[in-house]
């Protein structure tokens, strides 16, 4: 029996992911790992953290060494070393050492391609002084220009990893501006969930510019679209990713229409010896059933593990994917799964929106925090397409358990039923999760009907009323304009006081403004809740 | 149409719920609720926190008042009110006040039974110096006590509640001793999983006295049944409760096997027009359907709603029950839902074990903690029956999501596919939960077969060795006697050193393990993975 040749390119989350399943699953196969950076098995997720001094030696990124992989894992890693070409007639690999440039052609018996992606780096004047973070190669080069000590940074792109990088240069002192082309932070969640992040980076400081292009990189500013100037000595750009697809399609290999690697639900590419996995490829979207690139490292480590199972033979199904997600910024938790409200709209989908604002653990006990949750729901099925939270302690928790109940198709209103781990210091006896399954069951039944925070002046100028039932105490701190006031609890004592039509009910949060509405609806009133109360309201219009 | 008049026994956690949901469903009904004790609608989870002065204010303790249950509900409630007899016939409760001792006689069309549970208090000399800790008069008792500034006390029961008495008297520098039967703290978790709580409530100074039992109380003493004596100015118990069942009994309605009120999964007793729910009442066990006891106010809560809608006509079922539990104690979170392997094993069936030692996060990013995880499995189905967590952060969010993937029918080798929010500070890119599903796996596929701590001797004496595959860092700390010594880095090419036999490899976690015994699998070596390390194996031999 001849030993196989198994080849993987790249070699890191997916690549080494696959490498070493393979190795446990055949012990006497011949691995070969080419990685054309200078390093494998590096925690790329880690690299902000450790601009930021956060993480404060750069050898805890790197997990694993070539020759920690030789030795625990038999396998023949080449670092710097590039595929420059896939012969799949010939099943061979033309691979080119970068330090010598010398060209070495390997044969394989099945290959595996975990290329990831490349950062987009949109041309403009200067644009050469933009730096990336996706490799240690790049991390040492930001690194070194850290050493001239700069005031000032500029971070272009306010998604997930930009914003990991705006906190982690604040973190080191420097004043940072962020300039984001969409007119919103976090563009994957929704405006009103992504509104109290961006104050919250104003408030530490950030100088945050929304719906705003960089035009031109100067030798210590940059100049914006709006013709303003920003100072950055330093400038990172974070404008997101593309498949590193080129050997792939160089080998006549089939795309999709998002421009990543096709591969079936076993992770095969169009040609039945080769595989694909990560960054590169994309992944069949678990809500739409369509194909979506997610760049997610979870995703590639697990599918790296898949590959290797499906590579000797066993049987695997690839899941469709939710695309879960999870940011730290600032001191908040931002964490969302599914599809986003934008979206879902945008495809015309017919959906219930829910806003919930819970505490993370119960009041009584010392250090509970209020977080923002968001629950889109399928109007006609009731299954769960989307969540979002932000907020402090509690929040990947929430959305981690509602991420499973997805995966396991529970409901919105089974969520109520859930039996999550309750002591005063962890949650509430009904779980913020419990609680969304009551208000999805509300609206399901149309106990209590609710309108959303951009629906109520059309309300208003359709002659309804916004009726606030919040505490004297909690009006001063702000209210809706032109809003009555009758505390929840005179309610039942003062229904003459109210006007004719529609009352659109709210409270801070929504829960007390369900208990008005049901009341008032019994009483023969046309009610709705202000779904999320005011302090979605406000979210949203700030 | 003549308004409904609904009555309730009992106004705290289940009953209260009732009130306030039929409230927002009939806003015409008369409700009434009758509470033996001073006060409704208090945190009863929150009692043991308030002794310790971490939550500072008795008042915030109190949710509810009836005054504020007047206004907000219109709800009549009667505190120091006790129903002392049911006339099923005549539809009517007879309440006593207990200030004036009149009684009144209430008629109802729905009845629900709330009333709660009753703390056992074992009979011995000196057992009336003995408080416990149920409700606000029984708090303002222990209270007082605490006046006299104890400097010694004696918490007699290591259950969930009894643990929080104890963190909390130890929380106010009073010298704690606990007393427990049996021979480990926490009997709802597995013995090797309570040993570090135990070790953990040691090193914090609590003088712990386990398979013990407490004979008679003295007045500043207690006298153990090995003759030893405590300290013991302050006494509390926590021995366990008993289903408040006297008014159900009298009345006629059914009772259980456990001794709980009978109720069908619409929560209805034997009587038509009587509704129970709470700790008064046995559910259904989801692993086994069998009638079980369980005290939890997650549960209370959300069945005093579903109860409502029951009443009110609308098409509930009550889902078979989990226990999902946690408790903090001394910075160690101890949370678990299903059932554990004791009982699995007391009833024989055939389960498969498995035991992890993840970090709580990214071991690169700071302040990563080491949890201990534990998952049973059906060996037939792959179903989870079972999952206990001990440790620091995040260890109530993977009990959380996999009490949410049993809920879903999520088998345990698909955890590894769940999509949970990963970043540095959160995760790791693959989660403990998706680790539990690779072990899983592994072990259902057979690739890697493991052995529990409990059988390592019984394997060394049928003739196999013990292989540690540690650094020589790693022994220094620690190793089971009369091991073999060979780092996993080596292990390739000393094969040779190896005796002949069955080899129980083990590392500190399992997870090199993993990999040591597929690679001597196949050169063809009879090789067993110690499932969860030395860790483990530490944990359940001390
Ligand atoms: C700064 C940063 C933060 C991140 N944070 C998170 C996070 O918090 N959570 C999360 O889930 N994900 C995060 N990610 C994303 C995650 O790292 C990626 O999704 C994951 O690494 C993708 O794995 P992959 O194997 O597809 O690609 P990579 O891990 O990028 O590996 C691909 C490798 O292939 C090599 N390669 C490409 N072409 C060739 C060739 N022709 N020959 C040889 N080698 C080649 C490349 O040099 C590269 O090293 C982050 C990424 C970055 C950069
Ligand atoms: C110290 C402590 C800590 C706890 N910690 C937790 C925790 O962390 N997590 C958790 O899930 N659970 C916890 N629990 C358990 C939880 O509080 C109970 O499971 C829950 O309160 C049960 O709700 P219930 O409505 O059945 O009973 P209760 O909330 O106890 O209410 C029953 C009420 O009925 C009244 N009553 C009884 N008979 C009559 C009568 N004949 N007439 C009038 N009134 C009557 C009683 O006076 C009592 O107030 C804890 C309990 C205690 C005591
Ligand atoms: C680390 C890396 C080399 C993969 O190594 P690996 O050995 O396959 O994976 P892990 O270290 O995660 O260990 C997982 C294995 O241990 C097993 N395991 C884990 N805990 C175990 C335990 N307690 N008992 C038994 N087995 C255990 C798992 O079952 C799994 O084995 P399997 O795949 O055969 O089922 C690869 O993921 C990598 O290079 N990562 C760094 C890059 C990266 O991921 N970047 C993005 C994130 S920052
Ligand atoms: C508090 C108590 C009186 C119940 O009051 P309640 O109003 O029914 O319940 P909550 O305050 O939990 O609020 C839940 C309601 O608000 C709704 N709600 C919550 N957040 C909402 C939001 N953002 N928007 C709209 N509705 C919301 C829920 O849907 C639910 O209404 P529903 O039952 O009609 O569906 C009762 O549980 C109690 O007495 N608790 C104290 C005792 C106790 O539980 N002890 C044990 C634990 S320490």
């Amino acid at each position: 029996m001849t030993s196989k040749r198994y080849l993987i390119i790249g070699g890191v989350a997916g690549g080494m992911s696959v490498a070493t399943r393979l190795r446990r699953l055949d012990e006497h196969a011949q691995i070969t790992v080419l990685e054309r950076g200078g390093h494998v098995s590096f925690a790329n997720c880690g690299l902000p953290y450790h601009l930021g001094g956060v993480i404060e030696e750069r050898s805890s990124l790197l997990l694993q060494t070539p020759e920690s992989l030789r030795s625990r894992f038999d396998l023949d890693v080449r670092v710097r070393t590039e595929a420059v070409a896939i012969d799949r007639a010939a099943r061979t690999v033309t691979a080119r050492d970068l330090t010598t440039g010398e060209q070495t052609v390997l044969p394989f018996d099945a290959l595996v391609l975990s290329p990831g992606s490349v950062p987009i780096r949109p041309p403009m004047p200067g644009g050469e002084r933009m730096l990336s973070l996706w490799n240690i190669d790049d991390l040492d080069a930001a690194m070194s220009r850290l050493e001239a000590k700069p005031r000032t940074a500029l971070v272009i792109g306010a998604g997930f990893i930009g914003l990991e990088m705006v906190e982690n240069l604040a973190h080191r002192g420097i004043d940072v501006a962020l300039v984001e082309l969409a007119d919103q932070v976090l563009p994957p969640v929704d405006p009103e969930m992504a509104g109290p992040v961006a104050q919250r980076l104003i408030d530490r400081g950030v100088d945050v510019r929304l719906g705003t292009e960089v035009v031109e990189i100067g030798p210590g500013s940059a100049m914006l679209d709006d013709g303003s100037v920003v100072a950055a000595e330093f400038v990172l750009g974070s404008v997101g990713v593309r498949p590193e697809t080129g050997l792939a399609r160089a080998a006549g290999l089939e795309l999709g229409e998002r421009g990543g690697i096709r591969v079936d639900d076993r992770l095969r590419t169009s040609d039945p010896h080769i595989w694909a996995i990560g960054d590169a490829v994309e992944k069949v979207d678990a809500i739409t059933g369509e194909h979506r690139l997610i760049a997610l490292a979870g995703l590639a480590n697990r599918h790296g593990r898949l590959a290797a199972d499906a590579i000797t033979g066993r049987d695997i199904r690839v899941r469709d994917a939710l695309g879960t997600a999870v940011v730290g910024v600032m001191g908040l938790t931002v964490a969302a799964t599914g599809w986003n409200e934008k979206l879902l709209r945008s495809r015309g989908r017919d959906i219930r929106v829910l806003h919930t604002h819970p505490a993370s653990h119960t009041g009584y006990y010392p250090g509970a925090e209020t977080m923002s949750l968001k629950l889109l729901v399928d109007a006609e099925t009731d299954l769960i397409l989307g969540v979002q939270g932000v907020g402090g302690d509690g929040v990947d928790k929430r959305i981690d358990v509602i991420a499973t109940a997805m995966a396991g198709g529970i409901t919105a209103s089974e969520l109520a039923e859930l039996e999550l781990a309750y002591a005063p210091q962890y949650s509430s006896a009904k779980d913020p999760v419990n609680m969304l399954g009551y208000v999805a069951m509300n609206a399901a039944d149309g106990l209590t009907p609710s309108i959303q925070w951009h629906e109520v002046d059309r309300a208003v100028e359709a002659g309804a009323t916004v009726l606030d039932i919040r505490t004297a105490g909690e009006v001063d701190e702000g209210a809706v304009p032109g809003s009555l006031r009758i505390p929840l609890d005179e309610l039942r004592d003062r229904l003459d006081e109210l006007p004719e039509g529609r009352l659109v009910v709210h409270c801070k949060v929504g829960q007390r403004g369900h208990t008005a509405v049901r009341l008032l609806a019994q009483h023969g009133r046309d009610a709705v809740n202000l779904d999320g109360g005011y302090l979605t309201w406000r979210a949203g219009i700030d």
